[in-house]
């Protein structure tokens, strides 16, 4: 993946997606001391930016391939991002959903017209459903994370957020299944001026960090953590890029989550999910804990979706 | 009130104030059936729109009663707004607050550093703590709605919102105290082509639907609304221009308020307190009952503010 390969899927997907806006709030800056940016992909198509790797990945489908449609296993953001993308591009999508998940989220699918199967809510369950359909539909699976056209088009955000900001220092994403993180490693790589990526996770499931500790792909014991997108695990596409073009990992607790996105609820008045509060407390407890580093800083931030439970919310 | 007014008051109070964004949303344009511009004043500073009143009052003031400070009574948006705007012009700011207002509010007039004088949560007690404040101070009392200068300022909202979009049809407003409603009516007039305003009033208190219809200002029998900043009445400086210049006000349900919040933060992902859902509900309850009125409009919606309580949530 060069330059001209993520300039060209750029290209590719604008049609398809929302330049989403940039918000500061002079009263967050001041609290954390230093000037931060958020690149809003909670007001991105379907609520959150995973719609630019899913059209992405659509758009590099051959003629036949669009034909016979997509496939993915997902129970959240993926999952209606999916439907929508081959929805606007005229691809039938195929949605292998777990049964207990959310009302909402199978609502979203049906509303952009994806087709969904239920399956027991295992992983196992999910791939076997997913493997049944591209045998008998032969539609092409995408993964959410693990597919470099995917991290191409996640990058997208990160790139539109330097052309705007082109003097950013630091990047902060939060890190699930690694796609966002690595596709924004790599435009901070092309696209910045000696520009940082650092990543944000729960210390319930650090698999990322520890991966990077360890070298290998590592996995969670437990999922217990509010930030519900990030309770997947990095994929052997988008871990050698993590490698080498992140950072650091800063861990949060379940407490600074919530804190941090009510600070934004409260402050920016913008509704963020936990998965991107969990960015906003990384870049919190990094800043407190460096503040040499942090000083005169400017910092991005990737606000990942504004998909919540309003019926389930921790305040 | 000319339209010279409106320009000076704008390029006076443009230093303090946020020029707030303007949002739409493909998903509640195809759901309404016409094209809407929200105009974010729930993103201004203080997080509504009351600041752009307070300011110009403020600025207009003489450099002898800048010096001996303002004084207002209010238990919402507007006490914050003037703390906030006399910190930023340099003059201070004296805030009755009846002694239910929640802990929120006071902690919020605190930072701006407005000085705090809690009274019994009666209008009387309110006005009568008011007034020892300007005999013992000199201050200068500033009403929230009722005052020229406040009511200029506060159509400055609507002016923006006109300039992005000189074609806007109609705009709709919250009626509370009628200081948005009023200024917002003089921009559309002096700035629209041919643009009309509309009002959004809760069921529960329609005090300016009444009004409106007997040619004096009414008061409320009871206060029962979700819609807190809409509580108050008509004074005798905004009701004749909302006379002259407003063409109707749609009265709204409290279930069609929480469903109208809802739609916008779960659609728009931005937070908008219910007072700002009641104009939404205006807008959706009128488009529904008069579809062909409504054809192939531009309508812009002032939101405006996003201040609510996140533990104490409708949904």
């Amino acid at each position: 993946m060069i330059k001209q390969d993520l300039l060209d899927c750029h290209l590719r997907i604008k049609p398809h997606i929302h330049n989403t806006a940039v918000l500061s709030s002079r009263l967050i800056n001041t609290k954390i001391g230093i000037e931060v940016f958020f690149k809003c992909e909670n007001f991105q198509r379907a609520g959150a930016y995973k719609i630019r790797g899913a059209t992405n990945a659509i758009l590099q489908l051959s003629h036949t391939q669009k034909s016979k449609g997509v496939v993915t296993h997902s129970s959240g953001n993926f999952a209606q991002a999916l439907s929508l993308a081959a929805k606007n591009i005229g691809v039938p999508a195929h949605i292998v959903m777990p049964s207990t998940a959310p009302a909402v989220k199978k609502v979203g699918v049906m509303e952009y017209e994806g087709k969904i199967y239920e399956c027991e809510p295992t992983l196992r369950a999910r791939q076997e459903m997913a493997d049944i359909i591209v045998k008998q539909t032969e539609a092409t699976f995408l993964h959410p994370s693990n597919n470099e056209n995917v991290i191409m088009g996640h990058g997208t955000a990160a790139m539109e957020l330097l052309e705007g900001q082109p003097n950013l220092n630091m990047i902060f994403c939060p890190v699930g299944g690694g796609g966002l993180i690595a596709g924004s490693a790599l435009a901070a790589n092309y696209f910045g001026k000696d520009c940082t990526v650092l990543g944000g996770e729960p210390f319930s499931v650090d698999d990322a960090y520890r991966s990077l500790m360890s070298g290998k792909i590592e996995g969670n014991e437990t999922t217990d953590t509010i930030a519900d997108g990030l309770k997947t695990t990095l994929g052997d596409k988008n871990f050698p890029i993590i490698q080498k073009h992140v950072q650091k990992i800063v861990r949060v607790t379940e407490a600074e989550i919530v804190d941090a996105m009510r600070l934004v609820w409260e402050r920016m008045k913008i509704i963020i999910e936990p998965s991107s509060a969990v960015t906003v407390a990384a870049l919190i407890r990094d800043a407190n804990e460096n503040p040499s580093i942090y000083k005169d800083k400017k910092v991005g931030v990737i606000i990942s979706g504004g998909n919540v439970d309003l019926n389930n919310l921790p305040f």
